[in-house]
């Protein structure tokens, strides 16, 4: 049985292009984690089941990404007292503000952490639940800062470019290489 | 083990004077129902015994009534084939959006038939419900538009009762009333 | 005459495309269905005429699907007491929610189910409908069941994909397929 | 038969304070009108029969209010070719929004002059159908210039009380008048 | 100088798309009209010169169309008793809610008539227009008349066409028109 | 004639209770103003005759306060090439979104100054002309600095003031202070 | 030097209100805590102040409450590293949306775990930092689960309550209660 | 040291194609200005340095770009007593609405001149800015003068080509244009 620190459950498949930004994240800060799509509407049972299979491999987080009505975050709350961390997806009709309703109102005694909508959320998941494992972690700490101060060096990175181009060649270079 | 058609089941007490809407039309429709407090969130195991408690009691239809992240209405889908009516509760903070969008932006394949906000929303949860099992009950079908006939003549006597006061006393009679 | 089970009427033919989610489930089911277009406010007689006929066949259930305004489900709901089930199309301007609130805020009296917005509303207002029809039809419900047992299949079916594939493979895989 | 020339209607008789607005504005152009509480949705063939009636009494206007899913103004303008104006009635739950967007959001083809939420709408509504009496009547145009000439008096009136009486003293005296 | 019954004015020249729904439904009913492009907050002394203009031609119902903080339609009612007509465009960021709330949230005193948003509500705001003109010109209410039995004889055709071709080579045969 | 830095206009004398908030801080700050009650549906060329006075009286700053569709601080600017400061005024039914949108979303080249919903709006407003005098003033500076040291003083008194009493007790001490 | 487990920082006094309920769960969780009024706005260095003491008094978890523009989770999210949870205030006008949408929809790189707005959010701040803090210590996971299970048996108390007593009888009862 | 007017400052790089709108109308009229990328969340400590440099460097007027949660505007409102002008980012997944609030809902004491969402408000905060400089700079008011001629000449000029080509020949022909 895989040991892991993060155990992440999403509701339809639909989510995965956004999700890999946790992942993503997660790899690149050495936690190790499983990956479920399980629904808490289609599979209620299902869901339950990877809840426990996570505890089993020693699970210390969950991330649970959901669109539309996006009960998932809220159903593994229900079934686990682990911090859950909840992602809004961006459905088509409402903006996900569906889902982040959804996800954030929770009733007085089941939190769930949400996060923003879509793939900055997604990436922050990760962080935040690097930022939960840290707590007593100091070299999880130590990552988390180096994160944080090579996202600051590309920022004042990008700053020096922009004063060295100027806004015109600075934007038209951007675009290119998108 | 008493018989019922309906049964009702909200995710707080504080919803119970918006829901008392939905027992008294049962009430006058003659349909035996049941009527438990339990939480999706906080009492997942108790949902599901309710559920099956019902079943076993002959229900028909389900009703169920939640505010905030209102994952009750749903999670019951999840647990049953029967339909299932959803009652968006209105909060303090948003004016039930947030209730509204969970219950009724449901995933594809698992629907709740969901009715408008608050009282008006409970009092249609048991018409709709009434509806649903006089599909091959013309005793229920008959009292449905007795219903609709009382609500017609009672517009109507208001339509009266203005045409003879005028609008001013119509307005200050009423007040008086309330 | 042709008998029916599900009496279908859309607003305008450009809701088409998302009610064909309607369709497609009710043939799956084995549920006869009659389909018009018919607009409450632009044929308001023609409304009543095929909600007469489809009286007149045999319907159980009406599904009626409309945007903006969407006063459509609650014209049916205010001329059948058979239980109307009613589809938010999303429109380009309002996300929706314009039918949405038209078609959930009933007043007290008239309900109409009302499922989410768009193409997953359109397949839930099928299933919704067979809900409907199994009160009393043991064969329906055990169709529910199984369509329900396939659909959560499917789910795990995908979860164990996701397991072998890893999810950069199964994205690139599933846009591929697309 | 008395003659008129604008007819009201209002889903419910809760609408009778806001529209007391519209009936006072009325009055005090001289405008002639009818007045029934009849619900597009709870009684559908009453809501024909007003229409019928004034049209027979020489109404030019409709006026129709309604609170949430709001079904009323569209539902006469279905069913008459003379201009509907929809006041859209704010609800409890969702501040109006519901009515605004039923009423506003008309399909082509069938248009309602739509006013603003509650009374300052129902003002406006009673002005509005003076505007379109006085398309061909210059007596109702000069009416119309006196109401706006004396509404801008008051203005000007209370914009040299402010400055006699300055901003605190204002409040107070304004305060305790109410 | 050139007689005209309905004056447009757009508030900016990327409205006009969306009105060349408002000029073709004119030309269709034979009514005349001016149009033109004048901003309230940027040429507002021109706003007051086409309205000027308009009446001097004879204008006798306004057509104002506008998106963003949409002051247009205001600013035309407040220069003007004739009735005015405000059309929302839809903006890029906000779907127009924007306009909407702008244009329809007039102050007791001052009344636009707000049709619905973008291409649909242009539509509307002529037929609106027609609908005024009509009051005491028997020969443009039948013309309504013809338009909406016209409209009406379109949707029963689509049904019957549907009717015909099932809903699946309906759909293709349609986009495949477009 | 009186000389002003800052000119204020309300749309409404029923917005005074809020903009009292305003002219207190002008006070606090010695910065001279004028106030009017002007509406720019109901009375635009009274509008236009403030803005002529307020500018030959020496004003630096508009300042104009509007509730509903708010057309005022637009309509200021529309007049005038000073910058216009615009407070959004809350209203009944949609909590002041009407107002805000109708002030922000000014087209291109129009700008108007848009502060926060309200009483807190109206304090800044104050404090946003403050700021705009203070450009070349550095005595308004110097009050602006001593405005915000007493703020943060304030805020860091009452900090002490909860350690020293505990949360229970420093929230029944400020209740009853109210 | 007092240890501290969470520190707790609000934007304003006038959150202290709801925040009551925060301290209260930690106060039966047993949690040690700081607790101080500052301000992402009027006092950014006290904030950061604030931040560096907690650090140094050995908070684990940060608690941050605002409303309006809610800067403050945020900003403290941005001085640290530890996790940061983000309580919503509803403000008068917005219905809290504003502060919701400010405080979880933070860019990537810099998390705030987002919970429920108001009271029901302050409740569940207090539990998702006793979460967090539970990540290795099984004593708090142990009350954790006791607090779950009490929240239980008190929803199940009030169901056989309500089973007994009817609805009527409850609702009266219970409202005489409050 | 260059000596600069305006000092610009954007959260992400990905808001410089619609802050491009702002430095050409700067650069139109003739304002000179720095233009920097930091961020409020991700680099607190080199937003408050711009500051620093852009106050040495002699700015007079600041403007803040940034989506999301936005904070940038208001952590530099925080830092400087200088007019700040923010300008709030449509984001994908909430139109912009979550900027919008941010940066308008600013507390009571610290002001931010919020413009339009997008490029609108980036071509205002220029303009806003010239305003602001104008205050004693009359060589500027007469540039802003100029400006606004030259836009409605642009608007006039419009018209008259619409007049001339007609509504169906204006559009395509500037449809061809872009």
């Amino acid at each position: 049985m895989k040991k892991i620190s993060v155990a992440i459950i999403v509701g339809s498949d639909s989510d995965l292009p956004a999700v890999s930004s946790t992942t993503k994240v997660l790899d690149e800060f050495g936690i190790s984690y499983s990956l479920n799509v399980a629904s808490a509407h289609r599979t209620p049972e299902y869901v339950k089941q990877c809840i426990r299979n996570a505890e089993r491999q020693g699970a210390k987080v969950f991330i649970a990404a959901a669109g539309m009505s996006a009960a998932l975050p809220g159903a593994v709350a229900a079934e686990t007292s682990l911090p859950v961390i909840g992602i809004p997806m961006e459905g088509k009709s409402l903006n996900g503000l569906d889902a982040l309703f959804s996800i954030v109102q929770m009733p007085p005694g089941i939190p769930v952490a949400t996060v923003a909508l879509g793939k900055p959320g997604a990436t922050n998941a990760a962080i935040l639940a690097a930022e939960v494992l840290s707590v007593g972690d100091t070299r999880m700490k130590s990552k988390i800062n180096a994160y944080r101060k090579k996202m600051a060096d590309t920022i004042i990175k990008k700053d020096r470019m922009l004063k060295k181009s100027g806004i015109e060649k600075y934007i038209s270079e951007n675009q290119a290489k998108r």
